[in-house]
């Protein structure tokens, strides 16, 4: 039986183009009747559609138009139904982070390739962080911080410095942005299951803002974040790209 | 001769405490009528003390009653007129940056250290980088950048990974922030009087601060930077703890 | 029921002291009858009391008498029994190297902490990387490179610029040393389950000598780096200072 | 008045054909009867080319007949007169490296890429490193390290994760390979009137090898290490990719 599928593009030219070419050739439905959704665009367009998606629990198979594309499969408008059938599965879980800012408002959000912290303003940002309940750095003097999960860990993670983390590896990458105190501290590798705590200290006179994936909140004063165990989306891949040696290949790139 | 002394001190405890004691035991004149400014604070107060002075050009001889203290030479009350007399001078010129805002207005600042930018939002800084002229770096996307002088290597440019530099080098360090692309760029040395030009991309979108040492300026359209061929501030060191003997033992803390 | 141990120093004067202390204090056994062997020494030591009772399968508690300590307890004569009746097992799997000389002997040995290649001569190392079968870099030009256990992640791998993996995060790291080509190569993280094959290309002109903890041989043409499931060690640790603990608190020392 | 040539190469089959062409077309002479030298290899002969001619003191311009070809001019059979009265002048001065073996002997060489030592066994390195008579580090516990030129400050140097140094920088890098002890030390700058001692600790136990350039000196016990005011050698570059242009470029290459 042919799975039902519901085409979402970005709005570039590009994807939107795919779209219609895609929409002609192949039935398309509604995301609430669908069985798998078929994401056109780039990186950052896959991040938002896995969003959008997250409470409908439905496969996501992305294709490459945009940049980048780290998270999706080569385009190609032939032989799409038959790409589904065998494509691998990853399912992913996001970081969750819970802030409290500075005014005392509780927000969430969710990020599947990193939570960051940056300062806002020119002064450092003065970080405490305690892991599982226990206070590791009294005060990290940054420009600000970032807990990356393996899939995300060749994104902003890489940028800063941070270890390229395998798929299925279990831990968490907690990388510093610019760190002053501890001199040249290089950051943490941590298990999955870490609960990371980070008090922005002096809040008021250094202000931070929190970033998961797309999503900003300003004026942070505390922040608590761990991987969502009741949270998962599955990632479609045609078997010759899965995830898992994309991340490898990754890594051996000259 | 004895040199006339004008005290000054950042408003912390410990370093009001060493303005009474010291103005009780030498003479203090004006900084207008002085031969020389003795300052007391941290690193942070010894780079407010140099640019308040900067159009005075007296020699500034720090005394550290604050935090880290490169800048500055050790407190001790006692023997002050002696060490003055002995004091080597080490010669520093600033950076000076010009910036073009989003809303067209030019302004401009000195740093002693470097002359940085950063994101000011969760959108990726897009910088196009310009070194006498020539394009560098058509898009460097980054949390930010930073142009640091030889003196202000071993700060925020050592947090950033850059290089330290040795006085009298002659170069200055380009050092990028988080870059994304390109991939893993690590930054440049660039010869000391090298002009730089920075563009931030899409600055409606991405918008970016500018900071020269303490000076901030937000929502950056264009940046230059130089280093000043005119300013030049004259900092004093007792012998045995000179600025170069510093920077040289800087690189050699375990 | 008490446990019959077997105490074992390094020739070291402090750890040689130690055991004399403890043997007139406590009851010891050879170790062909002991159900526990303390081995009293540095880090050194340690990997070496592994390597000697390897086949025996008995736990090791370490009592730290020389340099670092990381894989050892703290060293105190009272309380020993209580001690090893509250320490937690860590269980280690070595890598296992199986090396084709030059000349076309085999040879194999096993390694706690890595398996190290490094060039003999002044001529650079030339290495082929295959992982699982599949040829990832086709020349490696460098001084070497190494495998790391997540136990060994903190000691030569983390000089290699390598990263720090937790325990129990399955991974292996592959890092090298100074890499020419592929330029600014940082090495990567794989699965503990991968195969790794290094070829060592125009070997004659270019030696290379392989290492696994203290194990060298000269004159390396080919060799396979796999964890070996068949081979564990069970180390003990006081409880508030696990292995764990310890690799997590490396990552944030200043 | 035309300038006489003396065409040399390396033995690779493109270097001598090259070789071959360039000798049917212009008039070559002998090394002792030239005003310049053409040599045509990669970046290894060109050096070799250097050292072989370093007391002539004749300019060298090379052509790229190899690989890297960082020190050479691109090839091109034709307007070879008018391209060597156009070309710029770059002139370095070399390492100069003064060893003692632990058999007491003295040997001494010239590089001016890097002077390095690297452990010839298992046993890890321990040098003591001085700078102008002041021990800086007592024990280096590291594979090896190097001093590198600013010309040479993008080949080894790079690769063991030493900062590019622009020519005229005046300054010299001072990296370590895989250091142990003091942890994550990385390096330093030295201004390039320097002089570098290092001793080889327990040297019978832990031999180690200097190389200046290709020279290769086994068991050093000790060596001094300086840029030698006396030698100079003429490199000749077409104007629009001169030394400092390709060092400049170099630190921007993707």
């Amino acid at each position: 039986m042919t799975k039902k599928i519901a085409f979402v593009s970005s709005r570039s030219p590009d994807a939107e183009e795919a779209l219609s070419v895609l929409t002609e050739k192949y039935e398309s439905v509604d995301p609430s009747e669908a069985d798998v959704i078929v994401a056109l665009g780039g990186d950052g367009y896959m991040l938002e559609a896995i969003h959008r998606n997250l409470t409908r629990r439905l496969p996501i198979y992305g294709m490459n138009r945009g940049t980048v594309g780290f998270l999706l499969n080569s385009f190609d408008e032939n032989d799409l139904l038959q790409r589904l059938e065998n494509a691998h599965e990853a399912k992913l879980r996001p970081l969750h982070m819970r802030v409290t800012t500075s005014s005392g408002v509780q927000q969430e959000a969710w990020g599947f390739n990193e939570v960051s912290l940056l300062r806002q303003t020119r002064q450092a940002a003065n970080i405490q962080v305690s892991i599982d309940g226990k206070v590791r750095i009294e005060r990290l003097i940054c420009d600000g911080c970032l807990v990356a999960t393996p899939a995300g860990s060749t994104a902003y993670n890489l940028s800063a410095h941070g270890p390229i983390l395998p798929i299925g590896s279990g831990v968490l990458a907690l990388t510093p942005i610019s760190a002053f105190r501890p001199r040249r501290w290089q950051g943490a590798v941590l298990p999955q299951d870490a609960h990371i705590h980070l008090t922005v200290l002096d809040h008021f006179k250094r202000p931070v803002s929190a970033v998961a994936d797309a999503h900003e909140i300003r004026d942070v004063a505390e922040i608590e974040i761990r991987v969502d165990p009741d949270r998962e989306v599955t990632l479609l891949f045609d078997p010759d790209h899965n995830l898992e040696e994309r991340i490898l290949n990754e890594q051996f790139i000259p």
